[in-house]
């Protein structure tokens, strides 16, 4: 059973729930998502730099998801899709996954080191080791879809890392620095996020 | 004269263009902006968590604007705005911007020290202090505008702060940390761009 398969679900120790009202909190510092997506027994996940809130409550968010990817497809046919934060050790896997396309490398899961699981009654894979999911149903929206590859979804569940977001607030600064997430820019440079601000 | 007067322009010494082909760098890593419009000899600023890169060639973003800010009245009288990233001594501004109306506040960006210039043949005004600017035209788009408050823009000119943007690459690294840019959360928390980390 490869490590990419969503039927293996390891125990996943430090996953809690956010309410819906602080899920906007996840994506509001900007960070780079992984985006999952399933559809009839096939399932794939790329990077996307440009995701956004668009919304309090219901929260909904953007997605930028290119014509070419074969996880827009899915999210085409299924309807959902998770947004999810990649930490600091999973810096190379995001470039990969941004990279490679399952229609050229249809292995890209597994050569990579994806391992995926599943929350309770979502068929959405969810990528381990991640700060932060928002599992997603699309507003359908065509016209932004075919003029902008952009996707308007509203947030359904969210879950964060308990060690790195706990009562509605991101900690990084006492979390592990192996718990900080990403923000990409080009050519497979990111910047963490760094240290807080308070004013 | 005020220091938000836009006729008010001091030297402005590290500004150099970037190219449009590298303009979407400078919102890649997702920080909060500022938004500036001008419309009929009146101006305003605030701030904004929710604004993405959209496109590539043409650069386009959104940016979400909320129906009761006098910022998107003047955007949609324009059909212009520009976003720029507020600096690490520029959180409290950029707190205090996106608190205050100008309906309420109508002196708040001399309340708040905010200092404009303009660039040659452009009526938005820019911020000063900030790390990089882009002026956008509006592209119409009114079913967004009006269900989602979300707004697309096309990039005409982009500018950044050469001490930390340069050949076409962010260097928080080696640039002094007050031009560090934000990433808001809640709270009048941010984070700051943080370590750069290369795959």
């Amino acid at each position: 059973m490869s490590n990419s398969d969503p039927q293996h679900s390891p125990r996943i120790p430090h996953i809690a729930p956010v309410p819906l009202d602080k899920a906007y909190r996840l994506l509001n510092h900007g960070p780079t998502v992984l985006v999952s997506a399933e559809h009839a027994g096939q399932h794939n996940v790329m990077a996307a730099s440009w995701a956004c809130a668009l919304d309090f409550a219901p929260p909904k968010v953007t997605v930028v998801l290119d014509k070419a990817t074969r996880t827009r497809e899915l999210v085409e046919a299924s309807g959902e899709f998770a947004l999810q934060l990649p930490t600091l050790p999973m810096a190379a896997m995001t470039v990969a996954l941004g990279t490679d396309s399952a229609k050229t490398h249809p292995h890209k899961l597994q050569q990579h080191g994806v391992e995926l699981f599943h929350a309770p009654g979502h068929a959405t894979p969810l990528v381990q080791g991640c700060a932060a999911w928002l599992l997603c149903r699309v507003i359908p929206e065509p016209h932004n879809q075919q003029t902008y590859d952009l996707f308007i979804g509203e947030v359904v569940a969210a879950w964060a890392d308990e060690r790195v977001f706990r009562h509605g607030h991101w900690e990084f600064d006492t979390a592990p620095d192996a718990l900080r997430t990403l923000h990409y820019v080009a050519g497979g440079q990111f910047y963490a996020t760094g240290a807080s601000v308070t004013v």
